[in-house]
């Protein structure tokens, strides 16, 4: 099989790794080897190996780089940059910006992953920031894209007006929108509400609207996320981060408090056994793990941080994010929407 | 009866005014006189008294100021203040600066509430910003105090700290928390993460802390608000509004998706019949009505803003926290609390 593309993989990276990342890696090879990518793996030998000869079509698609090091969930960024260059996930990141690969996927600290990724492959032509992405279920069984998720504590309304501009090319390739509805996250929906940045950002989406693939919807609010009503919301890292770690927090306490309430008494255990099909539907519409992976956008070349305490599942996904994006060439179209329009 | 209190009541603000604002008072009637508490009802006579003849208990707590102009859905605040000094809204405010009333509840026009009661009543002495303020379920049948909530899109750290403060003695009133555990929320939990004029709020804090009723908790991130491990958590208006709106989205998606789930099949809704009781006793747990009421703190007086939306049973909730609010002399306690406090 030919391989036009490579996804440089950190195996040493995440609670449950190796295992989990070579078990991830084998769950996602049908969808690995339609795109028509390799893998490199960067990690302990000693440990892979014997993982590769329990997965054969992992071993089919990947070639083992090895190296002993590993960034620790407690490492710094700044200690992996003076003496972590050894470490796989360090090798994985300087293998897209050497050009060995177009892609990292790592489980690894995400401090550290960011921090790295930043220093060492550089900005796509024309980004000035990246931004940490992901999508969230929302209604009509659609997908709402979220950026920036704490790349940037602090934006301008140029970050913003590219967030969105790669935000919907994400939602084109991750969520198969033809044309996303992208927004502005702010308090109040209505024009010249909010922060004044917001609308300078909201100004440059209008004077650039020829030369753009989504439809403007203007402003958002927080619980736009959820109505499957706009596809694309951007916002500064720090409110992003707000966002998602609130919404996160609120469907793990709402399903555990459901979960609590069907094992209170038998009959209501006995009440979720005869509707169990469809509270698992329910249970599955919500599974994180179809949701892990948050991708930088924005430089040259696309990191997916994996969620560490996911599972092979969780990570397979992660690992699609990665090959579907590399195989639709999405920093291309990134680059050449930026030559097109005016800041 | 005598009555120490007095709240002014804007009958004629909500989609449902001026019934689901009487029977509002009738629900929480019981909790008003307990508290020593008067009512001043500014409306349209017309309408409210054939509601009082039908709840007797309201008519004996209430006097009626007639007026038949009202504050609209979508009045802006400076058309109010141009030409709306007749209506219920503006009154009612007014009444609290004119020594008439402790408190005023409103379920109208948020920007219309806000706006004329910054203008109109003054800040408590030492008080940089009002914050909007409310509290929302949380692990451990507990519940947070979550602030601002969109009164400051931006804020340095001396709002930060002062949130802290008034969402503390906030909390020992309306969640009966002896010592609040308070914290302010960041993207990263560590110490010197995230934006700067927080770390410097933090330090705030510290050099202040013999002279505070609550414990410092540091940094919290989304996810806190739901763990119960913190009883207050302090924000921008920004952040603090998206985290709001995300948080009740979220609730509604999944509660919704859960009832789609229910209805889905015959043998769904049988499941669900025989765990009824248990469906109920979580249902309740998320009941927003439980939770009504945002309260604009640091104003010279308490204002509550209802949801619009609303009806009696959480009308009655908003008009409690006022009752609770003046009757434990909460604007004193903040008064003294500014004077010990170093900025």
């Amino acid at each position: 099989m030919q391989r036009k593309y490579t996804i440089a993989v950190d195996a040493m990276g995440g609670d449950a790794a190796p295992g989990m990342v070579i078990e991830g890696l084998h769950k996602s090879a049908a969808f690995i080897n339609k795109n028509g990518v390799a893998i490199r793996l960067y990690g302990d030998e000693a440990q892979i190996n014997p993982l590769l000869q329990k997965f054969p079509a992992v071993a089919a698609m990947s070639e083992v780089v090895h190296t002993s090091e590993k960034v620790m969930p407690d490492d710094k960024p700044s200690n992996v940059i003076r003496r972590g260059r050894t470490t796989s996930m360090w090798l994985a990141i300087e293998s897209v910006r050497n050009g060995q690969a177009d892609a990292v996927v790592s489980a690894g600290n995400t401090g550290c992953l960011l921090g790295i990724s930043k220093l060492v492959i550089s900005m796509l032509p024309g980004v000035k920031r990246p931004a940490i992405t992901t999508c969230v279920p929302s209604k009509k069984n659609k997908r709402t894209v979220l950026l920036d998720l704490g790349a940037n504590s602090e934006c301008n309304e140029v970050n913003i007006f590219q967030f969105l501009i790669m935000g919907s090319l994400y939602a084109k390739i991750i969520c198969g929108q033809a044309r996303p509805k992208a927004a502005i996250l702010n308090i109040g929906s209505e024009a010249g509400k909010g922060l004044d940045y917001l609308t300078r950002a909201s100004d440059m989406v209008s004077a650039n609207k020829e030369n753009l693939d989504f439809d403007y919807a203007g402003f958002a609010e927080g619980d736009d996320i959820f109505k499957g009503e706009v596809d694309v919301i951007a916002t500064d890292g720090f409110s992003g981060n707000v966002a998602l770690k609130t919404l996160e927090g609120a469907a793990k306490f709402i399903t555990s408090s459901l979960k609590s309430a069907i094992k209170s008494s038998w009959i209501a255990r006995l009440g979720a056994a005869i509707m169990l099909p469809q509270l698992l539907k329910f249970r599955n519409k919500f599974d994180p793990r179809k949701y892990n992976g948050a991708v930088f956008l924005g430089l040259n070349g696309i990191v997916v941080k994996s969620h560490g305490g996911t599972d092979a599942v969780g990570f397979a996904n992660a690992v699609q994010y990665a090959a579907a994006l590399v195989s639709a060439d999405f920093n291309s179209s990134v680059r050449d929407k930026m030559e097109k329009i005016k800041l």
